[in-house]
């Protein structure tokens, strides 16, 4: 049974119908509404629906879950799936969840299928996140939703009793949480390197001694920024487990847990890495555009004809020649593991090597 | 039960061995041919296999479908899985395993396990792909294969009814479909500009002033020819998103289906969007190569040193050297966000994702 | 019921319980080591978990496993499953499954649950591999702890019956065994044609004509270096496929094995593959660094200082300028279609791939 006639409850009916179950919908304006369900699926007043059906998926908004509330007898023994999201992380009190199981006590409530978009209902779950998170505090109930999830070729995942529906709701709300901090620290990072560097190299050959090197700015300036962001973050990844390792030490347990700070450290090491090598790779992409610039060019041919009015006719200053080629070259060297690191970091290569494979390579 | 002889017959029978099912082999030859099946596999008559399974598998050729016709009767009840292919796209008028369930009204007919090959079968599927997709009439049948597909290590994918078998057997054909026309389209975009830059930089210049510049086609027209290319195919991954919306809002409603042509471009922006990357990464990697080239130290010599004769001292052309390092610049970050959306473009990725995050990055 | 007072145990029941099992604990300090597992799990002597528990996790070391024989009465007809690992490869004669069989033959020994470390049991199986391989002999005892391992939120995959047990044990050991012979055979590459450009570019040099370009080591050997590696890598790649065809064309039929070496070789393609687009990008990494070089920038105003003083004006070498050009183009192209390859080697791409546009790809 489906309680609605909004996007989700339609792409909800196409799919369960596609997947040959017996699909009843429940709708206030049955008659006007019929037309938009598939054919094989029998659309009647909501009444009605709720007999005929013993697991009811609710697709209504949360503000009019309480005009279900006639319906409260027919409703009795029945498996009441919530499907509803919010507008807002921690919008209500209590989730949407616990709030139906709070007004239909004699009914079982599977928290469920929120994750997915009624797009992905409709195509099928061919491509795209495949995974339905379902909690319950009854198991008998969330496996028969787990069992249905599973015909309509989802991925179950068990989450626990009704408490996790708060998190359940919250999950299509997210907006790359683990990404927040490291992002900002490695702007702070980038301006303060940036305007250190700006000084540098740009207002103070200005001031002690006149020459406007402004033109430095996009790409001389931002590119010797780069790797100092890259380095700092590239050490923040392996700073922590230091810090943890000595934390367990001093304590002589490992069970202790870690202050909060470290635990929300230790959690976000991987996307500090990424950004350092995002970075590094900028940075190589920086350096190697240097030589097509026209200011290169031009100070370059001011050399040769210097030299050439001059009648000098040789010039190889040894150590800048090695310094160099061995800082290219480690550069190179240090691109090609971060690239490894990086690679190993894609979820379908970490899902292929074993736990030791895995810190080998890190 | 598995009828059939060949390459497919005995990986299906190893697999089925290997993951704990009896299994019984049907063939014409069973004497000859038993000593290519694992030993577990009772190898005998076709008559005699049908009678002792209840599952069968019939792994021969469409062409030999009628062959079968004389055990109509042991077969009746039974569960016949179609996992057979066709060597063209939409082949015959009906598809094989419609073409089995007309020939044997009394049997359960399950199309199956034709996207898989025989090498996955035998190899067991821990890489690749392990979908095994699945139709059928008769929801028992269609479970009861689902749960072999499962313990056998397959992902079974319900496709719902038999109509869908063509779609099934027309998969294991199908060569890149959703690409056909962007590249198609990438290819013409790209003779158009490398015809008219090729005119610009080369023929033109010998006509007027008899320059000979043909070296420049390798590397410099194909050059200018790229990013061309790449900013036509970007605009055209946004563009049927505007259509589709001024669509809705002329309509009023957006339950109206677009009209097929938008439809198809909207199924195709992540292929155009790929390509485009595709474009701009080796128009990056072209222009770090420029620098590299003979052409380019010559020209730079021969600058030099007719400086040097005439005794010019300092060139500096503010503007170009501005222009170059802001071109450069704005380059370099373009292609760091191109490269983010073809990251999360990869299936792994995309679907770590939620609707909301997947939206912002695009 | 779990057995054992360690790490694993401790994580398993906390993933029990979350997924909704009632789980009874042994321990011999069950009163000691209470504290340590929820609250929800009951934790008691050995015997007396046992007596209440079906299936029973026996989360102790292969060492300890004779202390249990104690409760050899109350163990009879119960599932034990073997979650343990050891600390070499082929450590024992028979795998600690068959041991624990041989120690209860009253008991039925399941395979399983080792590849998983106890920290994605605690963190719960939503990112990394999900895999949970299970063998046994008997197939009621394997679907039953199949079905655990699924509402844990896992995959199970069947492995057969007890004898892949030692294979299953062996998998959280290995480190990247299919890696070793292609790494060690480009390193062995590389250090050959590393020898035979250092002699040609460096030593050759210095003795004819006393010429000191050790300069040229970190970067130029090595980048005339990796391309004769890539080089001979892509050869080896395909070279086995030929070599296989030959064979079957000669034996006349494609079921004879292929001999040992060729099994070995025909499975390592992808990762010779792999090596040698890694050897690939390196060279193009080097070879655009090459005009960053102050050895670069030092010979090019030198040639132009001496042009300036010889008043020649005009150097322009047709054939090299093309030989340069071409060389590069048909480098970024080869690169280009590398890429691709290496591309769809990702697991998440090549999944969504059929064998049909693998292989045309390929």
């Amino acid at each position: 049974g489906v309680l609605g006639s909004g996007d989700f409850a339609r792409s909800l009916a196409v799919r369960l119908v596609c997947s040959g179950f017996k699909v009843v919908v429940g709708s206030r304006n049955a008659k006007r509404k019929a037309s938009l369900f598939p054919a094989a699926a029998e659309v009647t007043c909501q009444a009605e629906a709720v007999k005929k059906a013993d697991v009811i998926f609710v697709a209504i908004f949360r503000e009019h879950y309480s005009t279900l509330c006639d319906l409260a007898e027919v409703l009795a023994g029945k498996i009441l799936v919530d499907v509803s999201n919010n507008t807002e992380i921690n919008h209500h009190k209590e989730s949407n969840a616990e709030y139906l199981a709070s007004l239909f006590p004699a009914c079982t409530v599977v928290k469920g299928f929120n994750v997915v978009s009624a797009w992905t209902l409709q195509s099928g779950a061919r491509d795209g996140n495949k995974q339905v998170l379902i909690c319950s505090n009854n198991q008998e109930a969330k496996r028969t939703v787990a069992e249905i999830a599973q015909v309509m070729g989802f991925t179950p995942v068990d989450m626990g009793c009704m408490s996790a529906a708060r998190e359940i709701e919250n999950i299509p709300l997210r907006l790359l949480p683990a990404w927040k901090i490291p992002i900002f620290l490695a702007l702070g990072l980038f301006l303060c390197f940036f305007t250190y560097n700006l000084i540098r190299q740009v207002i103070h050959p200005y001031i002690r001694e006149h020459k406007k090197k402004l033109y430095k700015i996009p790409i001389e300036v931002v590119n010797t920024t780069l790797p100092c962001v890259s380095y700092i973050m590239l050490s923040l990844v392996y700073l922590p487990g230091v810090l943890a390792a000595c934390s367990q030490l001093y304590y002589g347990t490992k069970y202790r847990r870690f202050p909060d700070w470290l635990d929300q450290w230790l959690q976000h090491r991987k996307q500090i890495g990424l950004l350092s090598f995002f970075c590094a790779a900028l940075h190589a992409l920086y350096s190697l555009c240097l030589p097509m610039r026209r200011s290169h060019r031009y100070l370059l041919i001011d050399t040769a004809v210097k030299q050439a009015v001059e009648k000098k006719t040789t010039i190889w200053v040894e150590e800048e020649v090695w310094r160099m080629e061995i800082y290219i070259s480690v550069g190179i060297i240090a691109l090609g593991l971060l690239s490894l690191l990086a690679i190993t970091s894609l979820p379908s290569i970490a899902n292929s090597l074993n736990w030791r494979e895995f810190s080998f390579i890190q």
